[in-house]
């Protein structure tokens, strides 16, 4: 698959994170010559926390992951690549028990602190052969860098993603790094988007599931490549503790806010990052909403129009389009005043009061909509509610990739 | 446009309808060298109901056929083909009041009697000399047939339809003959689903309105091309009483039951071929939910996948991608079991209790998938709730109609 035009140009220097150690390994899961087998190993004590699909029809690693993760507890993280291990019954739940058994027993831990993802096909059961080939591999072979543990948790992600931040808690400077993989809420039948953020910062996992549920809010949640809701999605936070601050209880504690900022930082950066390698994606949408009745009606709205195919199919033909924005607004179920409502392209003011300004000079917009970041403004007139969501444009390259080829 | 590989071979023979009279004009809304203005005179004491669209962006002609609606008497019916005059304030309700009075002062009846649609892009103003110029040539030329008038109202439509439909009422037939135009809850640009009911059937507007609902819940409000509600979805039933039968005034009524069959039915029949003209569709698809909790909750799991770019695509590439029709179910926000879900396509099961069958053979449903009309099934096995609802496939097409080409 060819590397999307909206990628960054390298991936990101992220700092090694003391307390966690990064392996890969070839489990063979698909016929293809990769590693697909990413194991993390993190040190005793570390704090997890995670944000988990709310898809009704979620995978056993799912359901597993979200029990675990209110332990509160991890040692170590596995992704398996090429299999979701979806809609699979009994047979999924075994393939996962039986990974986190063996970890497990080579960690001498419990089994409830050993997270795994999977992300490919649905309704296929992972193999427990190759998993556990692939186990004992990783655990023997020598530890990666970053970038090859971003590469190996990828399916039909078109560049390797990655993220950093770091904040001050107290005198003691903590570090983030990231790794994320997807292209939109669902990847087709790769369906997932996993992302994982490791820090060295000593946190309670009852402030850090807050904090983390709080930068899902402004950032993943605020992204939609295609309105398809994974069965897979997962986003887990681990914190060592090894760099030594003062441990954060509360966000009354000092550096809890500056820790939640470059959380909520790296949780866009990747969120993002997503957006970018979104399948077919041409064009970077990010859709500012204000003057809606509250916040959430906010994100409400811009995510009718970021999920809009009229709107995404506009943008894609470099279209000012901007009657298929009125319609999107208008289809979002929030409250809404036509006849107060105003549309800009970039800074561009092209509809106020419920019709078309009458200056309305297309050549600005135009030029803009030929560039490669999008953004589009939508005032509500109603109250301070505001939100802005990311989203991509809908080209015939997301058709080629989801029906011109057989799964 | 070349016509839809899925339009029916011929338009149906339509009956006349005593007190509908049918007229067409060129008011050239836009450079093109066809007729654009429909205008249908109703007997006096038509009946009339009718359902809209929810966008809250709806147009001037949807409230103020709404408010019309509700007085339940109809004389003339304008349709403007080629602008939508949505979203254009001030000056697209004074279009649409010259209109209405430049008729009631020819009829001389109340501007209220007179309905009007538009349809097309959103945000022009509709252009009022050429709306009366147009109505003008409307009002003296001879009148047409069924089909020219289902031509006349269609815009990015690559067929005409027209439906018809009988039933018995007591010892009188009636008749119901209907157009409609649409590529789908949105046709792009066009911006709208309008349909037209004429029956010579007597009936009480209040029955008629309720009647309507009920035809509508089970046929349009179970559509979707492309998940886009327009701004001037309009269906309208027009009664003129002319057939002589006892006037319905009740469903407790000899042969109210029989109308409300037909009406249904004729309904059904125009959703499905604005289904079959869908933008780019290569494939009819039926989803057949049930299980659910409730009817309701059925028709909103079907629209799910229905709406699902993930399972459109799929089957547009013939992929027996069962996967991700339970993402579209678990992502549907209703309830359901993962572990009690079960797919088929056509009457072979592939997924049952939460897993892929152990029999599964591919190859009959490879085969279904390579014919023009899909069926899909969904029990959810928590209930009696079912719903049926209808869509098309996701392909190039779309794409090409809505982004390859400016507006």
């Amino acid at each position: 698959m060819e590397r999307s035009p909206l990628a960054p140009a390298t991936f990101p220097n992220l700092p090694a994170i003391d307390g966690v150690t990064l392996r890969v390994a070839r489990a063979h899961y698909k016929d293809w010559d990769r590693c697909d087998l990413t194991y993390v190993e993190l040190t005793e004590q570390t704090a997890v926390a995670g944000v988990f699909t709310r898809n009704i029809c979620c995978s056993t690693e799912v359901e597993m992951g979200r029990e675990s993760a209110a332990g509160g507890k991890a040692r170590a993280l596995v992704v398996n690549a090429g299999n979701s291990n979806a809609f699979t019954g009994f047979r999924g739940r075994e393939a996962v028990e039986q990974i986190r058994g063996q970890i497990a027993a080579h960690l001498k831990c419990a089994p409830s602190e050993i997270f795994v993802s999977s992300t490919g096909v649905i309704g296929v059961p992972l193999p427990r052969d190759k998993a556990q080939a692939g186990v004992a591999a990783a655990l023997t072979t020598a530890p990666c860098n970053w970038q090859t543990a971003a590469e190996t948790i990828g399916t039909t992600d078109t560049f390797a993603k990655g993220a950093t931040a770091s904040a001050m808690i107290g005198d003691t400077r903590i570090s983030l790094s990231a790794i994320i993989k997807g292209s939109g809420m669902i990847a087709p039948d790769m369906a997932t988007m996993l992302g994982y953020i490791f820090t060295d910062a000593a946190i309670e996992p009852v402030l850090l599931q807050h904090m983390l549920s709080e930068a899902n809010r402004r950032s993943f949640s605020c992204i939609t490549v295609d309105s398809d809701t994974s069965t897979s999605d997962t986003v887990l936070a681990f914190a060592t503790g090894k760099a030594g601050n003062a441990p954060l209880a509360s966000m009354d504690d000092p550096g809890a806010d500056a820790f939640q900022a470059a959380l909520t930082d790296i949780c866009l950066q990747l969120a993002k990052l997503v957006v970018r390698d979104g399948e077919g994606a041409s064009k970077f949408i990010e859709i500012e909403v204000t003057g809606a009745v509250s916040d959430e009606s906010a994100r409400r709205i811009g995510l009718s129009i970021a999920n809009s195919p009229l709107v995404k199919t506009a943008i894609a033909g470099e279209d000012a389009n901007w009657g298929r924005v009125v319609m999107a607004v208008g289809k979002a179920g929030e409250p809404a005043d036509r006849d107060k409502l105003a549309i800009r392209f970039a800074d561009k003011w092209v509809a106020q009061s419920g019709l078309a300004v009458d200056s309305y000079d297309e050549a600005p917009v135009a030029a803009h909509l030929k560039g490669r970041d999008i953004r589009v403004g939508v005032d509500i007139g109603l109250g301070d509610g505001r939100a802005t969501v990311w989203t991509c444009d809908l080209t015939h390259g997301y058709i080629s990739i989801n029906a011109d080829y057989r799964s």
